[in-house]
């Protein structure tokens, strides 16, 4: 079977890595701060799709530099965060034939990777998923659970379909998709504009930001210049995706978003890949997105004054 | 001397009732929170322009209906805020020949007072204090205070000519306009940009909200579509004082705008008054405001989070 390895095993990377490992993989783990602890017990995992189960890593490594570059599949599952060089990170680990897989938010978070790794296989995944470390080691997957996987920049390569159907074969609903790229672009509209907005005035949740229906304009407004931006870029969503989006939020319960909930517990937040990224893109190709722009400066203003807090 | 009553004496009724009656005016007070205090000690004033003194009112009254209609000036010093009828407020107290004076914050916060008593004369003041409440009957007069004032919906009455002298005489600056729509829409330059701005994240201060030059040019951004509005209803307004403000406000210590101190101490904030009347005002005029458009509707969420959270 093949050798995976989960580099930057944090919640996400310990729920896609366990699953996989259930398929017979073999699941290597480099885990920075719970290290101790796993390398003893594994994670202990919460999940409604997977159960609650341990799962016991084939080996634990406390850096990349230990883990070397014999794994077929190196899975990045770490956030995306300014300052912080992904590729540098990755090439301990990264072989002649080592496929990478990013399953990591945000959008063009690919690119800096194919130009420093030309040569190896890239694969790009977004997870739709609620799912938290608790303790060292210690996982809950809350709610949903999905993975849209493909080839960077776009097909469906035979690694790619292979690795869906192992998590598909384990129970955790994955779609190979032709084209990655507008599958980010799709997650962006909600993205980009609830995790922002989240955390403005002491983290916002959903029934809160989309209260009144001059409240859902905004957010409507919102996503409908990331949809320009997306047209401009060369994938066009349908702007019903938009309605549907904010209808489907409205019936959920009310929800904090992963960067309020970042916020809250004075974490970096990933505002430079999820919107920053975008409001890039837009005014590289020229797309007025003047929402974007006021939503984005404010969130930069916003984790300005966490940073200067935790100082 | 004239007979005057501060209606809704909070630190900026005290602020400038003091000077009043510094001057001779005969002054009294409607006070509801610290009536109790007021009534047996009056205020204690710290200020940089009037020295610390205690002011002690003429009449304090607990309500409207006590003070009755017999003052020349009846000065309205309240937050405008969402709900309440200032109109109704000021009904007991207005008689023939009362003239009403609104040092008050916003933008169109004079017709509806002057709907309700279209025999009555108005003036309306713009103050640039920073005055607070510290304790009962205790008020802090910290930085600046001035007051620009004029007739209202235009002119220099006699009777503002005469208050304006009066405050210019007690060491209060006061410059009297022929224009203080105008005026008013001067002062959301700053008040509506910054004061929403300020409550996101847990309050932001100028230097925050001034950081880089991409934060500032959202706040430009911001202040442009104001201009706009302001124009778009017959109130040209240079857009150097633009520039000029942003530098001034960035050569000012870092300030935290009364706006976030409300919000910090979960105190109703102007949010209509300040920035949702400048929105309005540019609907009806079909002025687009992007930016302000975001601005205030998230100030909205902020505001329904912190309502929520104090029921």
């Amino acid at each position: 079977m093949p050798s995976s390895l989960i580099l930057g095993a944090g919640a996400i990377g310990a729920f896609f890595g366990s699953a996989l490992a259930r398929q017979g993989f073999e699941v290597s783990v480099v885990c920075r701060s719970d290290y101790q602890v796993v390398k003893q017990t594994g994670f202990h995992i919460r999940s409604p799709l997977l159960g609650e189960h341990r799962f016991t890593p084939a080996q634990v490594f406390s850096s990349a530099h230990e883990a070397g570059k014999q794994h077929d599949f190196v899975f990045l599952t770490t956030k995306v965060l300014e300052g912080e060089d992904r590729a540098a990170f990755l090439r301990p680990v990264v072989g002649k034939d080592t496929v990478i897989v990013l399953i990591q938010n945000g959008i063009d978070i690919e690119a800096d990777i194919q130009a420093a790794f030309g040569e190896n296989e890239i694969l790009s995944g977004v997870a739709f998923i609620a799912v938290s470390r608790t303790g060292p080691g210690e996982v809950h997957h809350q709610s949903a659970g999905s993975l849209t996987l493909g080839s960077y920049p776009r097909g469906i390569s035979p690694a790619a379909q292979a690795l869906a159907s192992a998590f598909e074969a384990a129970g955790v609903p994955c779609k190979p998709t032709e084209d990655i790229v507008k599958a980010r672009w799709q997650k962006a509209l909600w993205n980009a504009t609830f995790n922002p907005i989240s955390i403005m005035g002491g983290a916002l949740d959903t029934a809160i930001i989309l209260r009144t229906e001059e409240d859902r304009q905004v957010v409507r407004t919102a996503m409908m210049e990331i949809a320009a931006v997306a047209a401009a870029a060369g994938y066009a969503i349908a702007t019903e995706v938009i309605d549907k989006l904010i209808a489907g939020t409205l019936a959920m319960p009310a929800y904090k978003s992963s960067m309020a909930q970042d916020f809250e517990n004075g974490r970096p937040m990933e505002i430079e890949a999820i919107l920053g990224n975008v409001v890039r893109a837009a005014h590289q190709r020229h797309v007025a997105v003047p929402t974007l722009d006021a939503i984005y400066r404010i969130a930069k203003m916003v984790e300005a004054k966490m940073r200067s807090e935790s100082r």
